[in-house]
């Protein structure tokens, strides 16, 4: 049996008017994102820990927070599908990204050895970056919400139990790092997107990103892609999702180099448009360094 | 805390020798994957239910099964990363594809009414299907290994919990249905591949299933694609998973119509051949119903 409290958490979320100029972000104290937000935003950010992906989008739709940041995908697991689904489903619009290496800890109560471990907790992306080491030490993988968030259950749980998490998040909840770096390969970077009701002015070395449904007709997604490859415009992802409208159709989201005031990005979007049955430009901003 | 043996199921595991005219499967009896098993091989067939994906690929690779059947894609959630990369990681082959409608429940212990219910277990694909019905009644999810695996937790659980799984899994361990149909979209298919150590002969209405990485060049992609669309050679399926390699470096798989010996297909996949630093052919097989 499961307690709520335990594997859930409970976000703190302020009165509205408290959290305007805030910056939020999906999981407790200590998450990755909660890292990549102070990388980017500077460390004397403040920032509001939300208990879901869902409830972030709608703070930034509500105007209750200044901005958001949100993992998008992994260099390892791939894309966050739930953000992708909400970028599509909102008006928020993406106006930054930024890349995070992620180094994974294997964390316990103080007085618990490598030897008593036996399920740890984490979030699913976690436990995907470190199936190898999960499977070799015939650990039980325990999904969670979020990652510090298993660092902060830790008080609750029994001595068998580890969590999965940042360094930081230890530090935080007064927890011991067992062993250090153990995500299957050290290839571990996260890119987070910044959110607002606003994208980005041109800087000249931008990025866009659309979602756009192909018309089901042979060679569609070929002849949209060529408009960009004609203008020599750089795509740099291409992902597909379910339309969830019909079984087997797709949606595209597509990241190309460029903002979508440059000549060559309003003219091949011109022609895209044409070629769609539905397009929508979720931002351009300024590309991030690996 | 989180009792192991609750949350994980012990997958009954038989010795090596009696399972080798089974279909292998991954979750307990009553899971998604039973059914579409049933629905592809008949009511009479002998499957093997194993706790994960990767045990269901390699009791394959290892001649342990006579088949597996493993889900591949859903219509809402888009795809199982897992199963794509054991695709590109093992020497399975894809012989067959089969599709099932989805229909999940809320099923809890028989002496539970619904206003009791504030936890959910069920397998992360499951909890994103229903996530609308979820929300909507403030339950807090609880990710599990398997749909059908959940419902066997609930014997041990309080009367706050119940599961998502299907009607079929409420039968076999004895719990009631309190609402049925709760996805958020009646949409709901399960695509499931059909794997064995040898792809199928042709038929006349085939697919085939490939995985290529993509020469580092702008426009690659595109030339790629142009070599199905110039053979008319239509494609139903793109997709792209990280290389685990290089970070931001993608492997795409893609489905499209035809045998991998008709000739089309044999002069696309030559030329594609050229174009990709890395192609592997995971086989052709009978295209399925919607």
């Amino acid at each position: 049996m499961v307690d709520t409290h335990i594997l859930t958490g409970q976000g703190n979320r302020l009165p509205r008017k408290d959290n305007r100029g805030k910056i939020a972000f999906q999981g407790e104290r200590g998450a990755y994102s909660e890292a990549a937000a102070y990388k980017y935003f500077g460390p004397s950010t403040e920032l509001l820990p939300l208990r879901t992906l869902s409830e972030v989008f709608h703070a930034v739709e509500e105007r209750e927070v200044r901005s958001a940041i949100v993992p998008v995908e992994n260099s390892l697991e791939g894309s966050v599908s739930e953000t992708y689904d909400l970028l599509r489903t909102t008006n928020v619009k993406v106006r930054g990204e930024v890349n995070l290496r992620i180094v994974h800890c294997l964390i316990a109560r103080p007085n618990v050895a490598l030897k008593d471990v036996k399920i740890v907790y984490s979030h699913p992306q976690a436990l995907g970056q470190t199936r190898q080491f999960i499977e070799k030490r015939h650990l039980t993988p325990q999904p969670t919400y979020d990652t510090a968030g298993s660092v902060m259950m830790l008080k609750e749980a029994s001595k068998s139990v580890a969590a999965i998490a940042s360094a930081h998040a230890a530090e935080i909840y007064g927890m011991k790092v067992l062993k250090k770096g153990i995500e299957d390969n050290h290839n571990n970077y996260t890119r987070f997107f910044i959110l607002s009701l606003r994208d980005a002015p041109k800087t000249g070395s931008d990025k866009t990103s659309i979602i756009f449904s192909a018309k089901h007709i042979p060679g569609s997604l070929y002849r949209i892609l060529g408009e960009f490859a004609k203008r020599n415009l750089n795509l740099t992802k291409i992902e597909s999702r379910p339309t969830r409208r019909t079984p087997w159709e797709y949606n595209f989201y597509l990241d190309f180099e460029g903002h979508r005031t440059d000549k060559k990005c309003v003219d091949a979007l011109k022609q895209v448009q044409k070629k769609t049955v539905f397009l929508k430009v979720i931002g351009s901003y300024p590309k991030a360094e690996l």
